[in-house]
């Protein structure tokens, strides 16, 4: 089998027997003041890496990550790369883990076309230092992480009940929040466009908006509630249903603005006035929300500052190990009131 | 230094001893299945995976890392995660390098906040198999992953004269059908709003729509050449000085969607009608080119086959080693038109 042109590649200064030599110490001294596996005296520590910056030597990577069991990467697993909010979760969780000298491995499972359990299986293989996992069916991935004894961090909701560090943005207060600014606003036959079902934080949102409308009295019929994928095309269908049924809805509340913007350009499509006739409201409030007419009233989420605490709960768990009791983020999210709500 | 939970990790499956044990070869065979550096007898590399089966024995990431001199790993250094340009090239390349059992570790320059150059050195200690980098300022990079003997593809235009593979649009064109697409549609004080300058593809596309224009007869002022840093606010900025202007464009090419955007929310705010005072015309057609009102007139490029032609050359690149020739890939764009101009 040919090699990756790393044959070619100059020799990359001094070897570790070199720097032994010249620091006075044995090849395992060096070893372990690379590995930082064996207490080493600070004295001999600083003499060693002083000699290794003399003679440039570079570290073999794998060896180095042979005898450390570290390999400095961490895996992100997410739903979709190309649905905004995920960027962002790959920003933040970079800015937490990049001071530590961790790189972060993607695997996008492409819109759930692959399954997030493939890349578990990868994530394991490569015995990456630890991963965060945000992509739908992910329960079983986090019990064979935690079982495969790799530290790990779910974001998304609905993962209270599991013994797992979790962050989340507040699904049910969310959808509480736009609902209580829908009926604030005097709209009164309310529907939704939910995610998917079985998985957060389809779920969490739709049951933050039911509760909150039954505790505001408000009656939802049944097929005012449909459901989609998180899409544009899916809000779009969706909101095709609810202006199809008998009574139609004042008032939409979608799990994602995707869905949003989807609902929005069907509700124009029929020549339903925004919001006179029918008012819209989304959640995450991505770049897209404001540049719509009218621009979209939605939920704020930080999800940079997600991806950064999931990233400094991922850290506090690697090095403090397993066991102990599990930590639990929920951010605060704001209600961005613009023109369609 | 506390180990990250590896310790307690239970042991997986049998050892690389019990496998040669249970095969009947030596360990040494059994590293030369595992590696695939040494020719092994058909017979013998079929009895020892079939051993390695049965014993459910997982090989050591870094080891076989160690021996085989390759990570399986390919680095993206990207300009910033959060423009929808990048999240689609980092799928595409997935889609392409998956297929070999090569991950993608992603570097997020943060929008030009931190060093392409920081990753490079990064990607160079990890030891990763190739590199695709699409990121200004990649120049120094790139030859030093040469020198490295990494293999490497560079995203962007720009390019044709490093000798290194490639992957573009034809960005000098792209400015092109964008100017006879205005001059057609009976516009005549064309002004721009171009990317930064000394990068790709700000400066394609901005000699591509000077030289589009001259070769029309089209007089370009200088005070309608605009430059901005492909962000929304830099496209709402660079507007606002483009209508200040003495002698006011009724067209302006922007560089990207973002900064036409950008341009489009100023002319808006000025109470300008686009398009019938002044038309707009970007670049990327991203998700937002087709939610903005009156929707944006664009030059669509297929991003996500630009991240797979990425990946190809980049397995290529690592299949075939260093020296022959360079391999430069043009994708084709597409005029959309639509409302704006």
């Amino acid at each position: 089998m040919k090699q990756n042109g790393l044959d070619e590649m100059p020799p990359a200064g001094a070897t570790i027997q070199e720097v032994a030599k010249a620091a006075g110490v044995s090849k395992t001294t060096v070893s372990h003041v690379l590995s930082g596996n064996r207490p080493v005296s600070a004295a001999t520590r600083r003499r060693v890496e002083k000699v290794m910056a003399e003679l440039d030597f570079q570290p073999n990577f794998f060896a180095q990550a042979l005898t450390s069991k570290r390999s400095n990467s961490i895996a992100l697993i997410v739903q979709d790369i190309t649905n905004p909010y995920y960027p962002a979760l790959a920003r933040g969780l970079q800015l937490s883990v990049a001071r530590r000298g961790q790189a972060v491995m993607l695997f996008d499972a492409g819109g759930g076309e692959q399954f997030a359990d493939t890349f578990v299986n990868e994530a394991i293989q490569r015995r990456v230092d630890g991963v965060v996992i945000a992509a739908s069916g992910m329960a079983s991935g986090l019990a064979r992480l935690q079982k495969a004894g790799i530290p790990v961090v779910a974001v998304g909701s609905g993962l209270s009940g599991l013994s797992v560090d979790w962050v989340s943005a507040d699904d049910e207060r969310i959808a509480g929040d736009a609902v209580r600014h829908l009926h604030a606003s005097g709209r009164s036959r309310l529907a939704t466009i939910a995610g998917p079902r079985g998985a957060a934080p389809g779920d969490s949102r739709l049951s933050g908006f039911l509760d909150a409308a039954a505790s505001l009295g408000i009656e939802v019929l049944p097929q005012h509630v449909a459901v989609a994928d998180f899409t544009r095309d899916g809000g779009y269908e969706a909101m095709e249903r609810l202006m199809g049924t008998d009574s139609s809805p004042d008032a939409v509340f979608c799990a994602n603005d995707l869905m949003a913007i989807g609902a929005m350009e069907a509700a124009n499509a029929a020549g339903l006035d925004i919001p006179s006739a029918i008012a819209i409201v989304g959640v995450d409030d991505i770049d897209a929300a404001s540049l719509v007419r009218p621009a979209l009233t939605t939920v704020h989420i930080p999800v940079e500052e997600i991806g950064q605490a999931a990233g400094d709960l991922l850290l506090h768990r690697i090095d403090e190990g397993g066991g102990a009791s599990y930590r639990q983020v929920l951010v605060n999210h704001e209600l961005v009131v613009r023109a369609s709500a």
